[in-house]
């Protein structure tokens, strides 16, 4: 089988991540998955939502949009409609999840950090490269906070890194990060959310045509797993690099 | 281990199935895993949305909500808030992709079939509950909508049946259908969707503490697979005496 | 002339009171009212709204909705559509006026009392059902709240019993209790709610085709009185009865 | 007993009815009753809702809303607040049901009759106000429609007129037409609509303070009836003066 | 060049201000720009927003909206709509901006003026009639505070008076106080606001059709200042006068 | 005087045009004012709003938003809030208003270009920089729709071009393109929009501190005047070059 755009099976799409987009925001990202560009800011602010109040706990919060023309065809504000649609609450459910995940919310303290996930340019598998470029922000904006004191320096509260990513069925096929072409022809969609060190932390998978069978799923978790690991890498090179503003 | 209400680890709550609870709607179910209740009501109308007009396929789409006091402590109305939560809008979704899983729209012609998932108690497992339950208010509706002639009496849109059930890591060992009791303190939280012939629709497992191994996977999936196929035939029973109004 | 489904004129619908319907509400009633049938739950919760703070005064208030699937055809979800309509405010209203006619404020101390009452399924007389079914809800909670200690135990907060029911003038005939059919033919339709000790709560009487005279009204006025004294009847023989659980 | 305002207990407050307040409006009045004023405007279109579309009948239907500062405290905006009040809901019901009773709907022709009741300054009594204004506006709507081919000049769609006022129970005595001073210590508050021949269109009698008993509701008919009969005669005198703009 | 109305390019239509139009509130005015006619109402309440508390300052902000059937043709409700449209919001923020400007929010101690300005009828110029009356009501409700010792009498707030005043360019020639029929032919469309000193507090102007030069800006700007002039004189006289209630 | 970034007080910021930044609309720009960002689409589509069906013309409309970490501080998404604020309504009426003045809509025929302007990051002059910037991407899109013959190739629908710049008086003196730092502190806040000829669409000036006298406006308009003419070079440098994508 050739993909379109012969990949092999197993193999990712470029990956880039530039940290430091935005001025303001205590981290920021914008991650590429080929052609779905996700822009990642995440806020540190002190303070908790009322029902965390006085545990001497933190919290992470995330929001996932789209801009209306990421995609082919605009779509509608949300904002204009007056409602946010079921797949967005999904996704940022999804990603708020994800993160919490690798977060030690004693050492966070009482800080809130939101992740805001905005998919400039969609082509399949925005809500897995806004986890992972959601980390890399995460990871900076916690930085930036022991630096100058907001947060605790004393211990991390990173306990792991977090990256996420596409697997599915096409054409009797698995295979892994697939962009709108495929996806939108998939039998089966799957979203994997693993941690640096090779855990599930989320695993979601959907049989959009013909189910499927424990086989299929395993030939899926083992390329998500080699997926996660080489996005792990890429977390790691790029929070390797000195942060230039 | 013991589990709180004494079940072996492999075992469901008692599940009954109460069809034709509703002298309006065409099909329609009170499924109760033990203290868990939703009512499930199928709607069968003439015609589609919009987008899907004049195209000879039918639709199949579902909602779900909770009674404000289903719950320990009373929650409040999503109609009075004005705006429907992101967990209704999860599971909502949830239901309807379950269900379509198993209708042949071509069959259907161009009819809908609205399902209405309303939990009246809430002691875990209500999205499992639902779907389990609203399948078999759709088999009711189709026979209804069959011998009604309002559609094709020729092919069964029913390609399968459907079933769902959670399963979950409590104090390291996994178990099946999970009360509020265990739910609440579970490391990862898994609900599974299985066709009667035993595949997957869909499987969403989350780790709500620790991020869980290939391994735990494994022993959640086959304990799934177990309670899918109990939770069919008990559909089957259901469906196999006369409906009485 | 002979009613639809058989009954004298002065004849209430087999009226059922199941109590204890739901395991976590302190109060909850499932009432039947032929096929009308209404959940009706109430919950105690400590605190009353801001407006009313440090007066050593409760408070009572009710809120009214319907299952989507409750009627004969479908009807959307107020959830969806983002706000509750006028019908549906009204009769909330009218339940919480009702139900505040019987209840002693300072008695209750600073407490709420929270009435939701969700019609599963309607065959007229929804609102009727609901606030004969409250009342039960309500004592009940009552004397849960008092019987653990959240309600001062020394005075009942109440005063008397309410119920209610509608009557109307149909094919120049007046009736008591009207089901759909009924109802929806009526010239004039009106709603009479009533304390256990003969008086009036509230009367609305609508004409909805001829308008009615002096000696119409006096008719259905007699007519509910009658009513309301045999329901006033039923929720005591509910009542005297031991909860189980 | 002495009224606050020195009126007799079977008095009105000075009522004054101005036609043709708007410039553009088919008909308009502003209406007051004392120190209560309230613009009606009815707007005449072609066309009629759609689930009314091709049988040959009309519509008629009300609005009402208050100013913010037609009250002693200012309110918010429900159009800032996003949504409609229960309150407001009622009354705008209320006035639409009132006027629907004097119109022969066949002979309006598939014309819609909208009428909108803003209450510009309170002082009880605006939703009794607003039905005998709107009354007067809706005639002038119906006159101009017949006169310029709107509406066929046939038959006179109105039937009857419509007026409305309110009773109450203040101190133990039954009073008519209500001030805000009075109505906020009622023991009951009842509005009353009747037709200019004297027929009951609406009866709603609410205990705010102690149930009423058969006597005290026959003695605010009686009120009612006396007062609806002088507004009757105010309307047509109103009516019966050529109409300047 | 004739205009409709027969008025000189430069003359004002008959301006009128009535005073103590409401009785609750603490300044209300009538103001009548030609068939314009806005009601606005200004009420003084204790305290400031959130954001302002603690400053010892006080806060000026201001509502417009327009009754439905003020125009033309019949508006929908924006309560009903349940969002506030653009147009609407732009002419709020203007007119709290244009008041805003006059008052020395130190002198005012912290309590807050809300100006309500509803059109209820409208022929053009309404956002500039409600700034011209808004200030009238503005100054009257500070005279009630003052007298009342709600604001300290010691330095007045307003600093300066406020008045507004469209002009356009229409068949090539700039005029003043444009009503809807030149309004909505203009080619431009500027509407000006100055404080009684002479100085511009907010110059808008918008090219509906052909963009516009220097030049005409000039004239333009000529007319508005003459025309501000004398609604400065008017707003005087109108204040100069006792207040009867 | 020196300002904060050492530009004189007619020189604009570092000015950016990015065209094709979007793979997906048919015409898209990141533009660049200093360190504000905001990304233009343009959507061309056939057909036009219902109230334009069958005149013939095409139509214009543009969105303006802001992501929630464009600015210092986080702001709240409003698809969250559920409703669109003041500001963002005021801007993007302006933004469509600025964009038609240039558009000969005959020439457009029944096509609609919807601009979406969403500013990524904010440091002043964010609605000027939109302008500017939907200009350019407007421009491609009708290119586009030009050569796909969508809208018909015989008459260029652009009838000049467009663009935007702030002015202010900051510390006494008049200057030009003000970053956030000068516009929070500046007397008198001017937006000026301009056609790449040289005339006014729009012209918007508010007094934040003192009121302004004409002079004042002249230097404004003067400086304005120059920034467009720089701002129009750009422009047409940057459509000059072959569009890459």
């Amino acid at each position: 089988m050739t993909r379109p755009d012969g990949r092999a099976v197993d193999e990712l799409r470029e990956v880039r991540i530039t940290r430091g987009w935005l001025d303001h925001a205590e981290g920021s990202v914008l991650v590429e998955f080929g052609r779905t560009r996700v822009l990642c800011a995440a806020s540190l602010t002190e303070g908790v939502p009322r029902w965390l109040k006085g545990q001497g706990r933190g919290w992470v919060t995330a929001e996932y949009a789209m801009l209306p023309r990421a995609t082919n065809t605009r779509s509608a504000r949300e904002s204009i409609k007056g409602k946010v649609g079921g797949r967005t609450h999904e996704i940022s459910r999804l990603i708020g999840r994800a993160l919490r995940a690798v977060v030690d919310m004693k050492a966070l303290g009482e800080n809130t950090l939101q992740l805001d996930c905005d998919v400039l340019q969609a082509d399949g598998g925005t809500r897995t490269a806004a986890i992972t470029g959601a980390y890399v922000a995460l990871a900076d904006a916690i930085s930036t906070g022991r630096s100058r004191g907001w947060i605790p320096a004393a211990v991390d509260p990173l306990t792991d890194s977090v990256a996420a990513v596409s697997v599915g069925i096409v054409d009797g096929t698995a295979v892994l990060d697939l962009p709108y072409v495929e996806d939108s022809t998939a039998q089966t969609d799957m979203n994997v959310v693993m941690t640096g060190s090779g855990a599930f932390v989320e695993v979601q998978g959907t049989a959009e045509g013909a189910p499927f069978d424990r086989t299929e799923l395993g030939t899926m978790l083992d390329l998500a797993t080699t997926g996660c690991a080489r996005l792990t890498e890429i977390q790691r090179t790029a929070l390797a690099a000195p942060l230039e503003r």
